[in-house]
């Protein structure tokens, strides 16, 4: 029981219109099982989500479906954002690293549908059971650094359901779902790198975690803003709070003493 | 350019007092530049640090540095915690899953000592240049399920610097620095899963990674509890500026009609 991960050379540069699913079937040596792992900026790119970088900030906010926390920096404000995507991220998604100069790219409308759509194509082309996953490197809390996570999937399980199994001593595994789509994105991250010109690889050896088109995609892992227990950020929190218990306490009137 | 990831059979159960770099060292075929990845369960059980699950609500109590946010459910109170090992967990990492009956497993008492002791003994027994990252499952905020992480590491770069560095257009890449220690641990869980009875994963192909046993280990990835913008749960942080708020408003006195 294993697996491996490898990148797929000689993809080349996308540019807007390109077909994707062509050109990985083309460059790839795909085998029955596999899943593909694509970083979401050859989609964006393939997209033509490409915008002027000079259009950021009003990209950043036009991306936003709520801002969950700010942090200040000299020179301006990082926006740690849910994007329309469902992402919790810095400034939406969007990027200027391995744009064309003077442009930053948008993550795509629908990453799922992309993703669908790319499997679709795929699995026409070789006639192959394949999965997609669409991945997109991504800060977290209270950890430093960045790891790729799935912001896109077709075709593949994104969790393992363990709830209701039993660990090796037969007892109930509670709440116990992995996030595999994740896993299988942070490997994938391992081979493609960031500076190798590598966007897509392939995990051989999960073919357990393919499944029909139609399962639940990379928006099924997005915990909804209202069961969320950080859906704000520390001081924005805070900050509305004092505010409502000063409202309050001025409503209430002056102490009696 | 690619890895394997692989279980390692037979590993058996762990008792307190055991070997295990002896044990994982007769049970795996190792090569050079092998990135080992062990469930931090039985590092726990080699350690002994198993108590009655009567005593489980004063051990999470004991292993906790800090409350970072609850959540209530039918019968009682999930605490999401930063533990003694940095590590922001629900129940402070305290488990009954694959523990003997009538007992929970703490995390080892540091992760980083212990990966450093177990790389040191494998080393010495195979005279490979090896790696070793304990993993734990862990829940995310904004996001459903959870992955495995790093909370210990030794002979292992945990993050690859990419800062300074640039993206295949020659852009440099400012903030960008994966955690790789993460996304092998995400790897390895692929493979070793929670019921399967598999604790230890060989990661092969990534001994560009290995180095050596006084690189920092996981705790440098916890990022401190002043720098991080989702230090306490919303809910949490709103109350404590609602309580500010009204005070000050208080203090105030009267609003002047």
């Amino acid at each position: 029981m294993g697996f491996s991960v490898a990148g797929v050379e000689g993809i080349g540069e996308i540019r807007a219109g390109d077909d994707l699913a062509g050109i990985i079937a083309a460059a790839a040596d795909l085998e029955d099982g596999d899943i593909l792992v694509v970083t979401s900026k050859i989609v964006s790119k393939a997209e033509g989500r490409v915008i002027e970088a000079s259009d950021r900030e009003d990209a950043i906010t036009a991306e936003t479906v709520r801002v969950v926390a700010t942090r200040e920096y000299e020179g301006g404000v990082t926006r740690i954002v849910e994007n329309r995507q469902g992402i919790v991220q810095a400034a939406a998604g969007v990027d200027a690293s391995n744009a064309p100069d003077g442009t930053v790219l948008l993550l795509p409308v629908d990453p799922d549908a992309s993703a669908r759509e790319l499997a679709t194509g795929l699995r026409a082309l070789t006639g192959l059971r394949l999965g997609v996953i669409l991945s997109d490197t991504v800060g977290r809390a209270w950890r430093e650094g960045q790891t790729d996570l799935a912001i896109g999937a077709a075709g593949v399980h994104v969790f393992e359901d363990l709830r209701g199994s039993t660990d090796a001593s037969g007892k109930a595994l509670a709440v116990t779902m992995p996030c595999v789509a994740d896993e299988i994105a942070g490997a994938a991250e391992l081979v493609k790198g960031k500076s190798a010109g590598i966007p897509v690889a392939i995990v051989r050896g999960l073919g357990r975690y393919v499944g029909d088109l139609d399962l639940p995609g990379a928006r099924s892992i997005v915990r909804p803003a209202e069961r969320d227990l950080f859906r704000l950020g520390a001081d924005e929190a805070y900050d509305e709070g004092y505010r409502a218990g000063f409202d309050e306490a001025q409503a209430e009137g002056p102490l009696v003493g």
